[in-house]
């Protein structure tokens, strides 16, 4: 058993435990667990990233529904357990189905068994990961010249390297990207571009931008899963390898940007697992849309709205930002990465990219 | 130039010369298209798949609307003659971009040049992917015991077994599949499922159900790409490879069943390159939902239109199906894959899966 599956099991076995010993002593047993309100997201200016604040809420056997949601937790606890045990994982989705055979713990909505998962979280320090717990799907694709070692399902060791041992696709990145699952063991690039879109992603490898400036592209695909924006995280603190984002040009593309550097409100508890605070945003711009003079679409109302809510968020408090939102407001437009294609399909590597990390001083 | 581009350059060159002809000849110039409406696809019983019929319309530039659509065609055409001399390829989203500098043929909206790059290949009988047009993104995975030879994007080839020579995420097909760009050099599986759900597919791997039925498993990510339909396809004739699909009990599911076995309606110019009409369905059924007594969703009335217009349809027009789609409509029920995890993680591959794979004489 992995160090922090055993790890995430003594914590687990500390709440059962605690329940336990509240039962023994007479008591109606209850579990506190950090409030998960906006109000108790707290931006860490030391660290440049959300996180809970102190508050915390109670939750007790005396209602109904508290009593039912700790029995919840302990069939959830025996499930963890027994797939540590097995060297099993589940997706979210099969242990929303599991409980079926839970009786009155039995979830109504899978969004109940994901909470509740995220709540052990919490609780625990752990990773969901260290839970065996994974989302649907990830499989982010990665293209450049960095080798890793991925011990598969049946222990073995695999040395893929992403560039010279992988199809033009590249190499998928799996749901767990903790060290016993990959380690780096050559990495020969300068920096590692996160690209939003997938036309851009295949643009990039086309062009052999890779090699053009010996960089590392990553496919985020759209709002990036975990697993990808740790596994960016692990390139750029152990690797020290320097992060570009390459997004679209409009308020949901700066959220992207975002959660990749600073981390999302969802998932304040794991900021520092996943945030990247040192990742540079290259991606269109207000200015951009200017200078290049790029195809546009008008913003819609739900666009404006995100972006005055973003004008508020600690997390965009910067000139660059006040000025590029302030911008895509008055101009109301936004763009599209793969918009630069209007000037040929190179231009992106010719000419755009080339700007943008000279600026960056990347190139 | 690899044959195939040189051909569709012949075929669209063919074009072009036609339009000129007529111009030179004095007349206006027009184009005849097969007529892309409901009324002209015919199911073609004899190879079991989708077909356009003979209606044929014109496209003339006597109007506006015509000329405008001609011109286009001839951006168009001149496009992709660079691409294929320059060896580049480019999205959908690109070729829509691209038009910006068209002028006057600059298109409204990518469903415009889409549809044109879809009757470029009804008029020439070629592949968008022999244009060097690709949509978006594909990015399906497999794993198992074959050996693929694919030249990559610097023309060196690269033999990757698809369970020894990649991470547990799998090889990820690339948007071109034709035997120019992949070759299978070794197949030691029985048979191939294709399944709908990342979930599910996840969930086979890390049962090991690869090596247990000696199997390749191929991840169809919902409606499935073109180029996992062309590489399922390939598997199947070129290599003897039976197919089996296992989705949801849904009639969305149904859907993606017949997509697999005998193509779309939207692409019923391609059926005969896309379409496995040997695939066998093995996905939850009515019958599934009863016998193994599933978690259930209640049909939406979208679903209870989408399984009456499934009893209308040929593709669906079997005693089993016939049997299956009344069925749900009487239990008023739906069920997904995932719903199996109810008995358990390994539930599937030792009990479902084997049962549903003895019916079809595969295990």
């Amino acid at each position: 058993m992995k160090e922090r599956h055993k790890n995430a099991l003594r914590e687990l076995e500390d709440i059962a435990e605690d329940i336990y010993d509240q039962l023994i002593e007479g008591n109606i047993p209850n579990m506190r667990i950090p409030t998960r309100t906006k109000n108790n997201i707290e931006f860490d200016d030391h660290q440049g990233v959300w996180k809970y604040g102190k508050s915390k809420s109670t939750r007790s056997a005396k209602k109904l529904k508290g009593a039912r949601m700790i029995l919840r937790t302990l069939y959830m606890l025996e499930f963890i357990r027994d797939m540590i045990g097995e060297d099993k994982s589940s997706t979210l989705r099969e242990m929303y189905y599991i409980s079926e055979s839970w009786e009155k713990g039995k979830f109504n909505r899978q969004s109940e068994s994901n909470r509740l998962a995220e709540d052990m979280e919490i609780v625990t320090d752990c990773l969901r990961e260290d839970f065996k717990l994974r989302p649907e799907e990830d499989g982010a694709r990665v293209i450049g010249d960095i080798t890793v070692e991925e011990k598969n399902r049946k222990g073995e060791i695999r040395n893929i390297n992403c560039r010279d041992d992988v199809g033009d696709s590249g190499y998928t990145i799996p749901y767990n990207v903790e060290e016993d699952k990959i380690k780096f063991t050559d990495t020969n690039v300068d920096f590692l571009i996160a690209i939003e879109t997938g036309g851009m992603f295949d643009r990039l490898v086309e062009n052999g931008f890779d090699e053009q400036a010996n960089c590392l592209l990553v496919h985020l695909k759209g709002q990036p899963a975990r697993s990808t924006r740790r596994m960016i995280k692990r390139l750029n603190e152990e690797e020290g390898i320097p992060v570009v984002v390459f997004t679209d040009g409009d308020p949901w593309s700066f959220r992207i940007f975002s959660s990749v550097a600073y981390g999302a409100i969802k998932s304040a508890h794991l900021s520092e697992y996943l945030a990247t605070p040192g990742a540079e945003y290259i991606g269109i711009t207000a200015s951009d849309i200017m200078n290049y003079d790029l195809p546009t679409d008008k913003l819609t109302k739900t666009d404006r709205k995100a972006l005055r809510q973003e004008l508020e968020d600690p997390r965009f408090d910067t000139q660059f930002w006040r000025d590029e939102i302030e911008t895509m407001l008055e101009i109301d437009k936004k763009a599209e990465q793969q918009a630069l294609a209007k000037y040929g399909l190179d231009y992106v590597t010719d000419v755009y990219l080339p700007e943008k990390l000279e600026e960056a001083g990347l190139m």
